[in-house]
């Protein structure tokens, strides 16, 4: 088990509110970051905070950033200076006995750091692998690769997952003995939500053509 | 019409990669806002940002945001201090012909400016209802109100949605010309997402009840 097998190593990445939300095990960052398409990444602009919705991809330890070497944010937060990436599942809506108990089910990540723009080559090449593969499964090799334009115009940021809390909520809701007591209790439970593909819509240009199982088979 | 129907006050809330996806009328932020249950709230917290998922409603020209009072992040953001409100959906994966063009579907909101804690209990109650009604529509009628306890244990931030932009991105891949020109052109287009609701679970404490159609018809 590596030394990066627990999170939380540094005071302003330790769940300081319900730290019975706390999740520790690196696996569970893994997997929320796997399972989610967006982070919202934010920076530090003329000393107010700036938080955008940001494509990513995550490989090993290392976040990949995923934006236009026209992004004035982008170019920013890979100077050098703190960026906070956060990742969050929405799970289910907890529906309480009482107004105060209502609640989300969720998962969610914040991870610390300082972010590096991927200019090697290979380097990069390796991380639009990733982006591109989390984004649309299948499609690095099944369309046509970027060229060096294409390349150049494209940013990708190394953030390294070390600085890293996840928090989540599960279960039914929390709600006071006197309310759970009552005689005619009101419905208490968890309406879940999940995320589901819907039918592909095919590109108006395309010729008569059937949609590959990358796409309509998409886990 | 207000002087609010249009967005972008600020150079900072102008748009200023890919001004196509910009969208200016005051309805597209409210329609955005209205259908995400989550936002992510930037603060500067010892110079490097924080960025937290938090729970929300809008309110006309408001935008309430709920946590607890025991949250320092959600404190920290009703002192006065410069806050980043950012609400992303996201609409579907565009698939290209090529790996550069690969793309999401989305709309995405950023609101700037300064929140302050809502205290007056009349307008606390209304800021309550607002953001319970949001998260489960029929709760603050079908269960019980909060105590004054509770309602001490709330904090709710009124940040005013003054100062904001909208972009949205839609349609098919926007390919080059020779990519859609090629004999055996790969598939293209759009695999819509949509968050849809599960079975209700109802809590393991709860006698047999069906769920009321405030949860099973949700809309």
């Amino acid at each position: 088990m590596s030394e990066l097998a627990s999170l939380s190593p540094t005071q302003r990445s330790t769940v300081k509110r319900l730290p019975e939300r706390e999740r520790a095990e690196r696996a569970e960052l893994y997997q929320l970051l796997d399972s989610c398409l967006v982070c919202h990444l934010g920076i530090v602009v003329d000393g107010a905070p700036l938080v955008l919705p940001t494509g990513f991809a995550r490989d090993g330890d290392t976040l990949y950033l995923h934006g236009s070497t026209g992004s004035a944010s982008l170019r920013a937060a890979g100077a050098g200076i703190p960026v906070c990436v956060t990742v969050t599942r929405i799970d289910g809506i907890v529906y309480a006995r009482s107004v105060f108990h209502h609640s989300m089910n969720y998962t969610s990540a914040v991870i610390h750091g300082a972010a590096t723009p991927v200019i090697d080559p290979d380097a990069k090449l390796h991380a639009l692998h990733a982006v591109t593969e989390h984004l649309a499964p299948g499609s690095w090799n099944a369309t046509r690769q970027p060229t060096g334009k294409e390349l150049a115009a494209t940013a990708v940021l190394a953030l390294p997952l070390h600085e890293a809390s996840v928090k989540q909520r599960t279960g039914p809701p929390k709600d006071e003995p006197q309310d759970m007591a009552a005689d005619v209790a009101d419905w208490a439970g968890v309406l879940p939500i999940h995320q589901v593909w819907g039918t592909p819509l095919p590109d108006p240009h395309l010729g008569p053509m059937p949609a590959p199982p990358r796409v309509v088979a998409r886990p």
